[in-house]
């Protein structure tokens, strides 16, 4: 195992420590429990608050700061985090109006989650994300996984808080934008957990695996090695078939890297998409191409469509300040 | 080889076409010849024209934009552009004044770049980058290497431009900050190029390459695997014996990803460097990490040093709007 990495029991601490150092005018890290803040709380604002698992970033510290999110809680590597970490987060950005935590399908990070939002002093609620139109059960999860478009509802509910919505119309816009994005992704190599030392599951060199989990969960099938189209197209079937956009929609696509593949293939396969749609009569009407929601080094990519509405493409447009998104200010 | 590719003639022609598409709002791309270029130019400014093989990205097409690069010439992967190429970008964004030509050292690109300069009817001058610390002469190059300290000459002189300051100004800028910027980087796995097929060099389970270029070219010494904070140490003690920082001097700091190692352990590796530099009384001033001068998917990355002034570190901080860099408006 070569990683950059000194004992893998300081892995995470060590990262944060870096995290929060690089971006010292944006966030601060609490270490007992762990957690990211942003730096400046805007007060009367619904706080969003989310976390998982590590090894996906820039999910969800990368996400910390104005217009999206107001605290991350990570986890150990492909671990929930804890409920006092979700608990002591919601506390420390709760400025009245009460918090939202936005959690990703998985049977830890929904369990701790419902125990923080049970346990907590807080006003809160919660918006779950199953995008991963994949598989309907998973390894780690009941119904849907949840993944890359995790972001998109991070962005658009970010900014809707920031406008001043209260606590129930940022979490009905949430659920409502979680029932308009569907992914699904691919995966070339596994990545390799640090605490295990070796590689998660075996692929052969002309092997991919189509329907892949962010922890490279099994997806619907092993498939032989394909032009990025024919990937593309396999994909977006899925995604269409699950979405039914109308006649006229207009999508928000992302096309995500997994964290092992260059950003050059991104941009091939990001082509690849959008031919596949313009063929079909969908419009892109906003496109976000990166490696956003990773699964550490695996290389491979997930393309996201979201169906949007006006409210949604201003809301996707709007300023955001963090480590990992920013634009309009 | 499993790349996002349909043919490997193709690959650069549909991945630029992706990267137009998705930044459409920014830049322009020209295929014939085949150059990017920034959307709406700014009359009376000295232009920005940079360029070399492709498989960096997102240097150097994803600098193109308000406060850094006028364009940007890809050549094929890890090969020069050509002199066509960099006239006629050369041609399309000057209004006037001129352009800088900046180019990383390497034997192909300094060729066609001087060739290019002397036969366009545009006034130019150069910035030649070499701030590999790594080795004298290389595979590709007499003299040292340019890497990811190209984006930080690409940043500050591209502020100085906007600024209105004369070509002659810009290139004393530009040499300047090459003198001033020191780069070494590690490699853990080698890339494959495409149209070979092949990784580029062979390397075992447990050995790094110490130095290497951002090609896979061989750097000082092959090594057994080693801790996050003795690999920093490694490159620190290199970068810092060439530049030769002064008491009290103030650092810009960017520590770079060479496409496929997470970024969280990026993140680690930036505070392995930031305590090495504390330990010695080097104050980090701006910091910057991520995978922004790329070599494919290899696992690694390199440490850079900027020592910069007062006004060095305002073009730092000065709005960019580029597909890969954005902050300040």
């Amino acid at each position: 195992m070569k990683k950059f990495i000194n004992h893998v029991d300081d892995y995470l601490a060590e990262s944060l420590a870096g995290f929060a150092a690089a971006h010292g005018d944006l966030v601060v890290l609490n270490t007992d429990p762990v957690y990211i803040r942003r730096k400046r709380l805007k007060p009367g604002k619904v706080a969003l608050v989310s976390g998982g698992g590590s090894g996906h970033e820039p999910l969800h510290s990368g996400f910390v700061g104005y217009g999206m999110l107001d605290a991350a809680c990570p986890g150990q590597i492909f671990t929930s985090p804890t409920p006092d970490q979700m608990m002591a987060a919601a506390k420390a950005v709760d400025t009245g109006p009460g918090v939202l935590f936005i959690v990703k399908n998985y049977s830890g990070d929904l369990m701790n989650f419902e125990m923080a939002s049970e346990m907590s002093e807080v006003q809160n609620a919660m918006v779950l994300i199953n995008d991963d139109v994949a598989v309907e059960n998973s390894s780690y999860t009941t119904g849907r996984r949840g993944v890359a478009g995790t972001l998109i509802v991070e962005k658009l509910v970010g900014s809707l808080a920031e406008s001043g919505a209260s606590l129930e119309q940022c979490k009905a816009f949430g659920d409502r934008i979680n029932k308009h994005t569907a992914t699904m992704g691919v995966a070339f190599t596994s990545c390799t957990v640090p605490a295990a030392g070796t590689r998660t599951f075996k692929i052969g060199d002309d092997e991919i695996e189509v329907g892949v989990g962010i922890h490279g969960e099994p997806g619907r099938r092993r498939a032989r090695m394909a032009p990025a189209d024919a990937i593309a197209g396999e994909l977006l079937e899925a995604i269409i078939d699950d979405l039914k956009p109308g006649a006229g929609a207009e999508l928000l696509v992302l096309v995500n890297g997994l964290g092992g593949t260059p950003l050059s293939e991104l941009y091939l396969l990001f082509n690849s998409t959008r031919l596949w749609l313009q063929r079909r009569d969908l419009r892109i009407a906003r496109a976000q191409v990166g490696s956003l929601t990773t699964s550490l080094e695996m290389a491979g990519a997930s393309i996201t469509l979201c169906t949007i509405d006006e409210e949604m493409a201003r809301h996707w447009d709007s300023p955001v300040l963090t480590p990992s998104l920013r634009w309009g200010m």
